[in-house]
This record gives structure tokens, sequence and C-alpha cells, in this order.
């Protein structure tokens, strides 16, 4: 054999991409789109002194960014009151789902998930060759017992759980994942997405005790915050497993102006608040008009709302197809039941007029269709 | 147990640092540096179009980035007349050879290296449990003959070679390189580590033949661009293999803003080729301050010059100590007898003139401890 060898498990993985960019299919219908409402993405955009920053900062760029980005990690500090010691700065919360994944997950080791949960997740754990155990969700909410009793009975390594929920955006209260923690099988950790926390409800969240040894959390400055194409994520958790990510991961790896403009994004929590609120008003938009529309949605405690098309997935299939034919980028979730909905992100009016321009005609192209 | 289980290969992996970051010996000295010369990064900064680049992509940056980098990979594939099929771009080669670890080497997989070349590329191997074996560098030039017997020894899948090489400057010529992939062993992959391209004589890349089934190079950003706080580097190889890193790369790892700080970069060629003049005006520099105090300087073809102290190591270490206590960041290689050198990277005379009234001081210390 004359070729490279890639490893057994490499050879055994698709080249494949758990989303396809907006940018690919704007390619591909060669045309922008006219709302990107489809990735979660905050429309209404960072804080100006973020913006600001980024723009002092790229006179520095020729420099490497502090490898253990400790200007940042002493600023969360403070802002979570809470040791930096409990805290891992990484490229995203994807990036660090790989890292840990990578900590936790050789061939075979079993992982618990909810079917049609975060799809970067699930490629994380394939890469590494675990074995993923997927619970279907309950009422269109993720379903802690079930996700306990998967654990309990693979003895998984992790259990992941995403709360407020992606892509449904219903949520658990504090009291309910204090009680699944307290529930978790020995030798299991609970990662425990809160990428959407920052517009959920006072009581989502339990208070941060980072010390607690079997949970870890995930935090992120790429929705309420404004600040995805950044890329800077971070992890909560007890201090050796914090530690542990640096026996793998890139420590080069976070961008200088990223660093700088999540410091800044975080030091502007007014504006944070009054974006909270915008948000807030947007969900009440995507409501209206669905409603108008004789759609229903799902309560949502994130910068989305999942609409629920009223019918099956192929139905919504063809909503969301004919929406993005309009200029209006849109997702979806990828499992049954809940893939009778589309996944809205919020935005400002301009972008929601061009929504509840485009959603009558969807629904009628889907309908004649059938 | 009650705590989370780590795999039996990251327990035992050490949580160590490639490098310390010189933020963090400013932390420790409790005062900045006034010469930041020892990460090889590009002091003269990056093209003023790149900065205009990124301040206008600031504003943009609530947005993911595009996942295929596919503006970056057309220009680049323009640039050197090669498919963007044959591309791939990441986050700094660092990332990058992280995911080409992955990709080929489990456990007790043996990759080898020259002993003292670049230790992040080793900490990849580690962390995945490959084997390392490691050569001496011969007249403090990486040894391609030693690379290729210690690859057919061990039947090696990566050799790891950077030309020029990091941390010594020296280059092997175009037609080295050609012989050695030439008699590459069957199954073994050439990693041929090109970061310092850019800035060595005409005839030390061979030609790009991207389908070159045994061959991967990688470029850079980071040097020569004057990017390196943005996280931008390429891989260019057989489309398979360009392929495969879709199996495990974080899709969404790339910053919005540092592709539109590279695509900048990559299009103000004249820029570029003014930096190349200043660096190799720079190195002359250099070797200037450094003659002025008895020293020699090995030949480069980097944006660095490897000093040589004219001792041992810890007489080397001794005025490395001594400059970085003046306020000079700089670094030096870590093995014997390279490590006699100390590594200063290229920069303005305003830091040059720091560093020609500093290293008499810190010679002077440094015999004064003998």
């Amino acid at each position: 054999m004359s070729d490279p060898r890639l490893t057994a498990l490499a050879a055994s993985l698709p080249a494949s991409v758990p989303f396809v960019g907006p940018e690919a299919q704007e390619r591909s219908r060669k045309a922008p789109f006219a709302a990107r409402l489809g990735a979660n993405e905050n429309v209404f955009g960072p804080s100006s002194r973020a913006i600001d920053a980024l723009a002092k900062a790229a006179s520095e760029t020729w420099m490497y960014a502090d490898p253990e980005s400790y200007d940042l990690r002493q600023a969360l500090a403070m802002h979570h009151k809470i040791p930096p010691a409990n805290i891992m700065v990484g490229e995203g919360i994807d990036g660090l789902l790989g890292y840990l994944v990578r900590l936790f997950v050789a061939q075979g080791d079993a992982v618990v998930t909810s079917q049609g949960a975060y799809p970067t997740f699930n490629y994380h754990v394939a890469g590494y060759g675990g074995t993923l155990y997927q619970v279907p969700y309950y009422d269109d909410h993720e379903n802690p017992a079930a996700l306990l009793a998967a654990a309990h009975e693979h003895q998984a390594k992790l259990i992941y759980w995403a709360n407020p929920d992606n892509p449904m955006g219903t949520w658990h209260d504090a009291k309910t994942v204090a009680k699944t923690i307290a529930a978790l099988p020995d030798g299991c950790l609970l990662v425990l997405d809160e990428a959407y926390i920052d517009t959920a409800p006072e009581g989502t969240a339990p208070p941060l005790a980072p010390d607690t040894a079997q949970v870890i959390r995930m935090r992120t400055f790429s929705k309420a915050y404004g600040l995805a194409g950044a890329r800077v994520g971070y992890a909560i958790g007890p201090e050796p497993l914090i530690t542990a990510f640096n026996k793998v991961r890139n420590h080069f790896g976070m961008g200088r102006m990223a660093q700088a403009a999540a410091l800044a994004a975080l030091q502007d929590q007014a504006y944070l608040s009054q974006t909270i609120e915008k948000i807030s008003t947007s969900r009440k938009r995507i409501v209206q008009i669905a409603e108008a529309n004789d759609l229903a949605c799902l309560p949502s405690a994130t910068n989305f709302v999942a609409v629920d098309c009223g019918q099956d997935g192929d139905f919504a299939r063809a909503v969301l197809a004919a929406l993005l034919e309009a200029g209006i980028f849109v997702r979806m979730p990828f499992v049954a039941p809940q893939d009778r909905c589309i996944r809205v992100s919020c935005g400002p009016e301009a972008q929601m007029s061009l929504l509840a321009e485009a959603l009558p005609r969807a629904l009628k192209t889907a309908r004649d269709a059938r």
C-alpha cells in the first residue's frame, strides 16, 4: 500500500458536515438571502463596545492571542462570581464539545442525548468512536428522566442536555435541572449546554456550583451577545476537569480579536439587557406572524421560535423550501414528530416583515403541492 | 467511582502547554515587554487592507463564518494556480496539525520528527497516543535522510519536516525536498510545514503538485502576512486527504473576521513583498547586533534569526533570562546542541535598538554568573 494510512476509525467516518452554511445555499441559489433567520444568530448584532474593541484590536492582530485567555477568564469569573480556575475559554461551544468528547469518549463508550438534539455533539461522539444512545423528546421537551434512565442502563460516560433546548426552544426549570444532577449515575458527566440561557426566564439556570464533580456547563458569546463569527464559548466546571482541557486543546486556537470582542461585550450588560428585550419582542412578533397564518408556536426561552406547521415533516420541509426560495433562510428540526415545525430566529422588524410577507405564500405553495 | 471517567489515554496525558505565552510572562514579571521578539510574529504588522477588512467585518461578526471558507479557498486556489479542492483552511497550522494527527495516528502508531523541532506537533502526536521517533539535527539543519531512515525503520505513518526550519531558521533547497518526497516509504505521509516559506529564497519550495499522494503542505497567514492573532492556516494536499479533514474538523471553527482579514492580506501581494524586504533587512540588523557582541548567527530563511551565544545551553538560557528581565521577549531552542542559540524574531528598528542596547548587558550578566 503506497497511500498514507488513515486510522481505522477515521477511515470509517463519513466526510459529513453537521450543518450546511447559509453561504453554500446562497451560492447554490445564486442569490443572497434577504433575511438570515436560520442559524439562531443574533441579528440585532453585538454591543458597539464590542465592535469598537474589534476595530481597536485589528491593529494588534499580528500578535498571537494569550493562550490562557487570562483577561477574559478573569472578567467571566468576576461576572459569575466564581474562581477563574473553574472556567475554560474555547473556540465556541462546538470547539469545547469536541475537546470534552475527546477527553471522555474512547471507542465504544456510551453517550446519551435526545433524538433530534444538537447534531454537532453527535458528530463529535461519532468522531471519537463513541456509541450514542438517543431518547425521544417528550411533549417537545427534552426528557431528563429518560436521559437519566438511558445513562443508567448503558453506563454512559456523558449525557448531553441543552437547556433551553435547541431546536425546539423549550426548557425546564432550575429545580428540574437540580433534581436531574442529583440523580446522575456514578461516573457520568452531565454536559449542560446553556447556549441560550441568557434569553431564558429567571429560574431556568440553577445557581452556578462549579465544583459539582459531575456537571460541566457550556456558555457562549454567539447567541445573546451577538458574536457568533468571533468563536468564543466557555465551560464552567470543577477545576480538575477544566484543567484537563489543557491536555488536548489547541492552546493558541483563540483569536486575539475574539478575546477582545468577548471581553467588551461582557462589560456591556446594559446592551445585553436591551438585546434580550428585543429578542423577547421579536419572539412575540414571530408568534403573531404564525397566528395570522393559523399556525401555533411552541413556547420559547431562546432567540428563536419553533413554528408548528400543523402537518407532518414533509409538509414542513415544503414550507421551508418555499421560504428559502423566497430568500428567507430558516432551518427545521431533523426528527419526527418535531420536524412538523420550522425554526425561525429572532430579528429586527425589517426581517420580520419579510417573513410575514413570505410565509403565507410558502404555506400556499406547500399546500398546493399536497 | 462517582467522578466522571476520562479515557485511559486522556488520563495518561500531562496538562501540558507547548508554549507559555508572553502575556503569562508579563503577568509574572508584572511589566509588559518592551520588545516582543520571541514568537516569530510579524512585528511589521499586516497590510492596511487586512486591517480595513477587519474593521469592515466587525459589524458582521454576529454571523457565523462560512464553514467552507469558500471565498478564501477560491482566492488561494487562484493565487497558487491549483484547484480549491486541494486546499483546506483551518484555525492556524496548529489546528490543522491537530486534525491531521487525529486522522492518521492511533495508539502506538509511529511518527517521525526532528529532535527539537515544533513542540506543538509533538503535543498532538502524544495527545492521540502516537509513538514519536526523533532524529537529531545535522549541522543545525533538519536531516531529511535521517527522517527517511527512521520512517523506514519504524514504518512511520507521518514524517514532520519544517522547511525552512523552526527554531533554527535553516533550510534545504527544493531539489532536496523533491528527492526526499521521491524516497518516502510506502504508506507514509510527509507533513511539510512551510510556515516560513514566504521569507525563504527562491528555489526553496518545490512547485506545488497537490495531487502527490504522500505530501501535505502547511501554509499560514501568521508569519509573513502578519495575522497570527487571526488564526488562519491552510493545507495543500491530494483531494481525498483534504476531504478527510471534513470527517473531524470543527466546521464552524473559523472566525468570520479571520477569513476576511486573510482574504484581504492575500490580495495585497505588494505589501507582502515590502514586508519580506523589511524582514530581510531586519535579519541583517540582527546579525549586525550579534557580531557587535562577537556572536555568530545561523543563516536564516525565516522571519527570525538564531543567534549562537557561543557556549552551552545553560549559558544561552542565562542570556535569555537576562534579556527577558530587560523587557526583551525572545525564545530559544529546547534541545542541545541547538540550545546554545537564542531565537530572535525580526522587527522594526525601534525593537532592534532595544535589543542592541540590552544584549551586551545580558551577555555580561550571563558571563558574570559563570
